[in-house]
């Protein structure tokens, strides 16, 4: 046959954007390797740059990038940096996203609006992503928006284990936030050997729907330590009322466990003035010196994506390291 | 200027599957024109044929099929007429599925399964829609599923009006048969004016997830009528049994209320056999006449689907007309 | 270099939908494999489901399904199990379609009438499918309609060696039962060493188009044993009326020999009750018992399935190995 | 409500390319209009150059190419007349080719071939065109390889005209060159009043199918004046052997019929040659001067055209105009 | 035949982003209508949310946002908006960009870069961008990076108009600040009646190519009013050394013209120290009022815009309208 | 696990067009292979027929055609083996195009023009293309029309290297012949080891821009080798006068230097009656024995080429290995 054959051989590599390099250089040195070496800078009017400093040719690309405040600058250096990829003959393309931003936005609340969970996910198609790797959607159905495969993978196992562990000795409850999350308590509930289940309604009371009350916790919480839990903390109101509401109830005390913590403003002033003990959360999104409080515990999320990375980088199980979806 | 000039037309024509023509040819009445006269049929091995007998060239399609059982016949015909259309020269082609198949398929609940609700609205696209008209969805995110633009009607308004009259004297409650629904009561509530909420917990004691007990009423339903709302009634298994709790739990009555009535067997020996006064439901899918029975009320969608395909033609506003999300 | 380096695996994974799963057994167990074991049901309401029970991640996959009456079901599971491929990471997705459902519909008969045919080829192409596999396409043209590879193969030999073998040492014609197929009957001819050919004009004669009469047999079939070939065999009304008009102009014997056993009724009561010594098919659709009869033979064409997965997987010539259309 | 409110105006332009300006302006002639007036020249390398001279913003473009030889020249001219248009805001572009290029490269034939038919569709759909309007494909199949409407125009009704008026009072009989193309045929018979058919096996017996004969005429001929059609006449060798047989076979006269006279090299000398008395041609594609001869006859397409791109515009019926397949 | 005809109607709606509503509010006036109502704001962790407060189906919409600083924001903002559009019905969506950003990555200088000029022609086009109409891009390649019809609108005449009134008396010269933008300077000198060229050498002596020298200007500047034009001012580096220089070789005073005032610090501090007389640019973006100094004249964008507005909508010429390149 | 697993194998395969076979040849030689054996020929009216006479199955697909006239079959003849290769299964299909037809119209200069060098690029995009190499495209932007990888080959070091070798140790100068090119003369330079730079101004006077005069020349010639350099020579016209005006200033000789050799008529004349010593250029493009001359010098490319489809099959650097822009 005319020809030259070879055996071909795969290549890892591992790059990051700029939000949230200490995650990305914890995940690549969890796999064994370095992040590949990457200018990228603004210009004057903030338009931004990104160059790799070695050959990406037929590699295995991982991006990571944490879609951190600001955060239409972090999407776009994301999607500047797969272009980069894709014309520069990287093999495949996989968008690394611990915290996958605009997906509170994921369907039409109301006439007129944009769907903007799908729209991200048609942008970073259109760069040139084969694949997108993301922590605890905020709705599931997000994995449909994209068309490719997604690694959903779930932080709770790594929270759960921290209560578990420090907390395992208490009587626990587990309480959501919101009606709409019993689902995710319910998981959490299993996880903690069978804790009971509480939630909160926070706009009104469920008798009287039309009357705007105080958070209303239906479930026993009383003389309990209850894990109050949620997918992520945003300006922590929801959150931080609840754990009143709860210590309110007769709870023996509060620890608020949530897998990304944005914490804008004034999110730090209401966690630390809160009756909660412990907000235990997870660094897919990084955090400032000034965001960091007594009380706060960071896990870390390194672990969790650098298996999934390398699940998909050898063609393993993702569903079966993680129990998860995949 | 080179060339001819003319002031075009534009026309709107409407085009049924075999599904469910009763509800096609209401719709057509009501906007005051006929169906579009059309051959379908099988061959011997099951090839569905279709094929217009007017000339269609540039009018402004809407081709209703009502996904029934045979789910996956009236798909596919459904497909197949969307190609003729787009091969013949429609300008625009709206599918309206009263029904949207598949939507319970919104994620992946585990590894390795598909999206087929996804999938639905690629294969539309594919075949040539350019809208979709569909009502109560299973869950909002489907609208983002498909590349353009989805009118997504509400039917509670017709259900609930039909609910006041009749029983607009009585004590009502508004129970939901599922945490995850609680959402769709309140806005019953407020079409009530303002009725108190309950919802059942199915699978599970709240405080004691792992033991699976008889479905728990949350909320005060004694004494009340409990209109018990859902988006779709299938094989009825839980909208039933949620309705015996309810009664267990002292209440005055049970009426239900949903907006597509499968009615997959045993649905009708169950609704038969339950508590329920009345179940109220929308002609959305077809009904035989063996699904009829005493105590069922059929409400007709058509006069919502041809206001909605009104406004699309002429350009009106489906979010004002229906207050709903368009 | 940055990075991690290893040698990749390929991996070959044989999925199969429920419509004809010997079929699929012979062609695993040809190559040396199992079937991957998967989930698949229906809804109450005739949705199917379904899911693999193991990783299928950077997988070549290879998914057979017949098209069998319910056809649209065969179709949409098809389809399904190629989405959830595609989003569970498979690598390269090819749809072995071993009778390839609305081939007949491949061009416009008339005005606004679909090209279903090539409805299909982008159906499969949306859902995820990179490649095609089929036997004895309607018409070649099809091979146009996929936008991407297709591996056309060819039953004939398989056909023609049975007959050779059985009927060798008599005196053979080969006859089309149709003036549009004398080609196939050319190559036919040529597989048994030069046999003369004749063919049947069903709905009228030659010299006077516009009267029907019985069909004509042109060419010298008196004393010889007739090979009646077609590529499907649906209702049997053709091929049964050809097989007596044979016989009456003295034909020694009558043997048919056609790719694919739609069989529909009232196929099998024509067979038995027609003139032809014997049936021979393929078993690219499966039969059901009742569909078995004497005189009818099945021949398996798993091993020409099984052949060109393998050649396909390897990067070896389809064309080469089968003398076919690749 | 806000914003600017216009009747609009639908403006419909006719646009052609340099290989056959003749037609194009007999069509837009036939509609009351001038072809746009547009620049077009080669650089000193090939490089084809188009401009319009008038803004064409919002126009219902029709862009007529014949492609005749040189054939790539023909092709690309037009894919860029279609980009210009697309870039220069035309509302709807429609491709009219007269005479489809690669129409015979409509499948493999063997492996490793293009299917140039469907790429040239392919081609075509990417520069921007919309819509396609031809002229007798080779297959019908073609009409499948566009993703978009296609509307198929048949010359036969204007060849048989001028035969039915010229040779109606004689005994006619119809001739097909090839097998393939006997339902064709029948067409033409139906058009003159039930004449006889007979065809042309042109490479061997029928009943010797190894052993390479002259073409042996099936059907009586004898004493009658025979119509040879086909759709195309390239080098002009099958159709005058076809001629010259059925002369030898005691026709009493042989008159061609075919749609596109493509006249290569050394068509014109068999033609004059051969026994025919007349051939008749239309002008899908243009003759040079020495192209013609005694005894062509080459009837218009033009009023065809021009008719089926009034119905196109005016959102008529193609199908109900020309009893053809639209 | 069956339907319902109705004379449609266009609608111009004008939609603007947040960065630049003073210039959206003088196109909108200028064309007779006023902006659409539009929500649009921030969460608290800088996702963008946008809604229309009207009914947009079947508009024709022109959607204006300036991409100035923060660029990012205000190039999401506009994807975001385009897909509310697209969801809500509008029937053609023009993007007005009257700065493209981005538009100087319009290739790889060096090797894994990205061209992020195509990358944000193509995330539009996702978004659902149908047209783009911009001034003054970075290079006309651009043009070709977006998939539909670009109006490329000039601001020359508009800055030349005022140079002409204002220093039309005087002897003028045309400079050029960089050997890669003559050509511009001509068209500006034909403006200006042929004053003639000189151009500056920014980087070294044309002579001694690696010795980096100070800017040297080439062609005769002395006695003369030198008009340095460019198509943008970011940080003004390059303008000011070059008017400085212009100076130094004895012109009588400069003064310089650009399109785009990007001014990024310190562009205010370097123009107030330079020689330049006066610095007219236009309002493509918007400027702060610190960034408003002695010297600097804004000339309005707006009715050139509105112009080409008018011209989209009604189907006109731009190109004719303003001798451009459209 | 399921399946079969395997080591794959790459297969680089070289195919060659018609229109410069000694240059594939050439690079398939330095690479160490052949050309894989093709048959491609024209049918009677034009039509181009290429098939494959190997299995291509799987392979690394390397397409090499040059652009040269008639251009338009060459273009299409690429087109359609690339079509061809996706139909028969290549894994990855990369474009060689030495010379890139239609990069000179890559923006509309004026309104309704097409942009006939995007249009190229999506045209190789639809018929299958994974990747372009191209060498000195007309301006790099062209890069970015193509969606893909594409690797920007700079045949300067390889005409350097000959200059330097032959006239290093006379004074050089270094001449562009348009003041748009000077970046390109600097390059020039250092790789001539910092000799000076002039330019052309062709049309007319710096300083009297509307009085076409003869070329002038800007910069010191007067003593020195001039390195008269260009991209391509299409009728040698600018780039002799060019050389006369050099040689009237003074210069002590001139050296012609341009990578692609169109030499349209009557280039040849032109350059051979021009009073440049040598004109070096490279073989991107076929030259006929009338092409050649004296005074002619070809440099070959191939040894570019060839380590470029090297690199990109290995994924090594192609920036590193050509220090250019990839």
């Amino acid at each position: 046959m005319t020809g030259i054959q070879k055996t071909p051989e795969k290549n890892l590599m591992v790059f990051s954007g700029r939000t949230h390099t200490a995650l990305a250089e914890e995940v690549a040195a969890s796999l064994g390797t370095d992040l590949v070496p990457t200018s990228a800078y603004e210009f004057a009017n903030g338009e931004i740059y990104v160059r790799y400093e070695e050959s990406v040719r037929g590699c295995d690309a991982f991006v990571l990038q944490s879609h951190a405040t600001p955060i239409n600058e972090a999407i776009m250096e994301q999607l500047i940096m797969v272009d980069a990829l894709k014309r520069a003959s990287a093999k495949r393309i996989t968008v690394v996203q611990p915290f996958y931003g605009y997906g509170r936005q994921d369907k039409k609340h109301k006439g007129r609006e944009p769907i903007s969970g799908r729209l991200m996910a048609d942008l970073f198609k259109t760069a040139g992503a084969d694949r997108l790797i993301s922590v605890d959607l905020h709705t599931d159905q997000i994995q449909g928006f994209f068309d490719g495969p997604v690694d959903h993978l779930m932080a709770m196992p790594i929270l759960a284990r921290h209560v578990r562990e420090k907390y395992g000795d208490r009587q626990l409850a587990v309480v959501s936030p919101d009606a709409g999350r019993i689902k995710v308590a319910e998981q959490w509930s299993r996880q903690l050997g069978g804790a009971p289940l509480a939630f909160i309604h926070k706009t009104r009371d469920i008798s009287r729907p039309n009357e705007t009350v105080a958070n209303r916790v239906v479930g026993e919480v009383e003389g309990r330590l209850c894990v109050l839990v949620d997918d992520m903390i945003d300006t922590a109101g929801t959150i931080t009322k609840a754990a009143d509401a709860i210590m309110a109830e007769g709870a023996a005390g509060v620890v608020i466990a949530a897998t990304h913590p944005i914490f804008s403003p004034p999110a730090v002033e209401r966690m630390t003035a809160c009756s909660a003990e412990e907000i235990i959360v997870t660094n897919t999104l990084p955090l400032t010196p000034e965001q960091h409080f007594e009380g706060l515990t960071v896990l870390s999320i390194a672990p969790l994506i650098s298996a999934a990375i390398r699940e998909v980088f050898e063609d393993g199980s993702v569903t079966s390291l993680f129990e998860g979806r995949a």
